[in-house]
């Protein structure tokens, strides 16, 4: 419960409307994509960077945690209010302040909804590549505190690589400016990468400046179905092997082709043990070259059969097949843990034989698929929860994956963060010193533990 | 005078050929590219991580400053001992440990120098696309430590972009490893990113894993001399606009070519105030048609010659005259001060305008040359330090140079760093929020400021 005094402090500080202490309210701001839930004791919703600050101030002297939220879509509960306290929402931070045409660059708020960025400046022929399978509702205050990815990070990147500057309010309260609207820049130390994936836990975003792009003049859509999991794995690096880095190189493997052919009509032939979803984008003339190179490159490997969209509305039609994975998932068990490993991508491969190996020793369902073309496949645990031993077999299965990754040279995420879920898991990764220097820096930064507390690998810090 | 008992302590740690304390070899490591000088009281050359973290460790319970370096090619003074202390050199830590060509990584040690890395990746059909000037002689730990970049960033980006992880002594001596082999991930804080750039200051590099790209198959030069400084700004702006992002977007101004034309035999045209140095890369067929294009785009702009090379005799006869520049300015007159301010590229004309008022003012010739695709232009304040008055002119123009800069929405530094001749205009640039926050950061990770102490904005806490 938060103290009448607190709550007027907050009203004064945002306005009245902009407060919520009803448990109803609180219910909305509980939750995220990890099915798990923790009610705050009140959530604000701030209009600016300067009330942002007064709120940080005010919680600082108080000792209450603050939690910065945007649209609650992330996977690892990096906006969940483990300790009650203040959800904060930067979604009244809404504006495209600025897209500079001369510059390729945006300036934004943070409320601002990843696809509405991206259709504001494919209007005027530019490009923002990052793609989180979350973008039609995840906001990029959101994507930038953790670092999302998505399909097309294989050529271009993931958010980190599009991010300029920021406007940044310390765990303290200050209002900082970090980077600039400048391609380059060395003066002082790159706080502006350091706060990219630090999952809100080193200041609360409040603007954004993007470096854009020129949007590709078009792109070719491939759909290659194989009769293994090592052809299209093999496909992936004979691809890249052959010079060529697609747009995307996502994959599913035969049980997700199970799933998604059972609860949809797509046409998926049984023979299909595996497929590709390729995309090359540029020069209009250049991508058929790439297409057909492409597919030279695949024969040899097990191909079923191949279709190249020649419209959009074919190429969407491809599209549908990735598109429907996450609900067909959901029909063939409730519940599942949705793991994003990350290995070299020539190790994809063995990733996977090591993972069916792991399915099959404890008798639970794991489907994969995700984004070969960088190594990082989401790897699903399927399970029910209310079946008594099964979050125990899904928990050993997780803990001998992430083993394995590790082992590969992997990491336990490659674009879904550590946030609560993964935090446990953080020693097997991170070398002690590695964390204690984190550590080192969270603590200087924010010595009363304010902001998002016990996210990461500060659980014992709380 | 360094102490004979240290002296032993450095000898049992790393070998007693691997440490010196005469005078002429300390005069080596002494100076830099910014032509100041200091002496170290020793200079040492550890040949593995875990020597530098003995020597470290020692360093902060003896509380004697450390000053690691690569080649000292440094235009910012980053890696001069200002304090005495110890120079920690890195050189004989330069193997190539691997080059992986499935998943298009190299690990190198920080000795490495830049174009050996890029000769050994370009043999098996790889590229590292940095390109600092010093290439010949710099090494990858210096590169990575002052986030180097180079002609080509325009199209690929700088050093930060291709550091997918290190291995890093912290200033207490703890040896860690940041990020990894894979393209993507986001467990804990980005300490890669944070370490590049941060001149030295936050840990001391000894391994680096480096991303590749597939080696371009083809590329394209042309030199297009300009009536007009303007004219070749907007040709810059105009090529970005009609969503072409060549490799090099290179220009010298009328003083940069007078320079050149009186020091070498090369071909310049009176009538050429301006020339863009213009690469592009990638497939043949497509490069031949940008070239085109370019040609096309910049054809209104006041063109007085267009060259395009049409072999790599041919290219490299175009680099030369970019090649030639350092070494033509210096006939002209003997002290130059080389700032590599960066502006947002539509701006570059009007900043140039502003360099030229302040050299009429000031009477001072200022030549700018650089990379104008990203902003970046080296400005070059010419001067005869012997000359009574000269210096004191140089330092004004230069602050105000710095303060136009600003105002247009630039940085002071777009990949020379901030070291110690940029240190005083710190203030200028960072607001007092970040340079406390940037210092929290350094103070929590370095308590006895023992490495590198009194780069970047710390002056004042020596």
């Amino acid at each position: 419960m938060i103290e009448p005094r607190i709550l007027r402090i907050l009203k004064d500080i945002v306005g009245k409307e902009n407060v919520s202490a009803d448990r109803a309210d609180l219910i909305c701001y509980s939750y995220d994509a990890t099915q798990q839930q923790f009610l705050p004791d009140v959530v604000v919703h701030p209009g600016s960077a300067h009330e942002i600050s007064l709120i940080l101030k005010m919680a600082n002297s108080e000792k209450i945690p603050v939690f910065p939220r945007g649209a609650g879509s992330g996977f690892t509960g990096g906006s969940l209010p483990i300790s009650g306290g203040i959800v904060l929402v930067t979604r009244r931070m809404e504006q495209i302040l600025r897209i500079d045409e001369d510059n390729l660059v945006a300036v934004v708020e943070p409320g601002v909804v990843t696809e509405v960025l991206q259709q504001a400046v494919e209007k005027v022929g530019l490009f923002y590549p990052p793609d989180p399978a979350s973008l039609k509702f995840s906001t990029l205050g959101g994507n930038v505190a953790e670092c999302a990815g998505g399909p097309r990070c294989v050529k271009y990147g993931v958010t980190k690589d599009y991010i300029l500057g920021l406007e940044v309010v310390t765990p303290q309260g200050d209002i900082i400016k970090t980077g600039g609207e400048t391609m380059k820049g060395v003066v002082g130390y790159d706080l502006t990468k350091l706060m990219v994936g630090s999952e809100g836990t080193l200041g609360i975003i409040t603007k954004i400046i993007i470096k854009l792009l020129p949007l590709p003049e078009a792109k070719k859509t491939m759909l290659v179905l194989f009769d293994s999991i090592d052809g299209a794995a093999k496909g992936v690096s004979a691809i890249i092997r052959g010079k060529i880095i697609p747009t995307t190189l996502e994959f599913m493997d035969a049980t997700t082709i199970d799933c998604v052919r059972k609860a949809t009509n797509l046409d998926l032939p049984a023979a299909a043990k595996a497929l590709l979803i390729i995309e090359v984008d540029g020069d209009a003339d250049l991508i058929e070259r790439q297409a057909a190179r492409i597919q030279e490159i695949v024969a040899p490997l097990g191909v079923v059969a191949t279709r190249i969209a020649a419209t959009a509305a074919e190429s969407d039609e491809i599209w549908k097949v990735r598109r429907s994975v996450s609900a067909s998932l959901r029909k063939v068990n409730p519940d599942k843990f949705n793991e994003d490993i990350c290995v070299p991508r020539s190790k994809v491969p063995e990733m996977i034989r090591t993972i069916e190996g792991i399915a099959a020793r404890h008798q639970v369902p794991i489907v994969n698929f995700g984004h070969a073309g960088d190594g990082n496949i989401h790897v699903n645990v399927m399970i029910d929860r209310a079946v008594s031993g099964e979050m125990e077999k899904a928990e050993m299965a997780i803990e001998e994956i992430f083993g394995a990754t590790l082992k590969l040279g992997g990491t336990m995420s490659g674009e879904h963060g550590v946030g609560i879920t993964k935090a446990p898991y953080i020693p097997m990764e991170l070398d002690p010193a590695a964390v204690a220097y984190m550590k080192t820096i969270k603590a200087a930064l924010d010595p009363n533990n304010i902001l998002n507390p016990g996210k990461i690998f500060l659980a014992d810090q709380n």
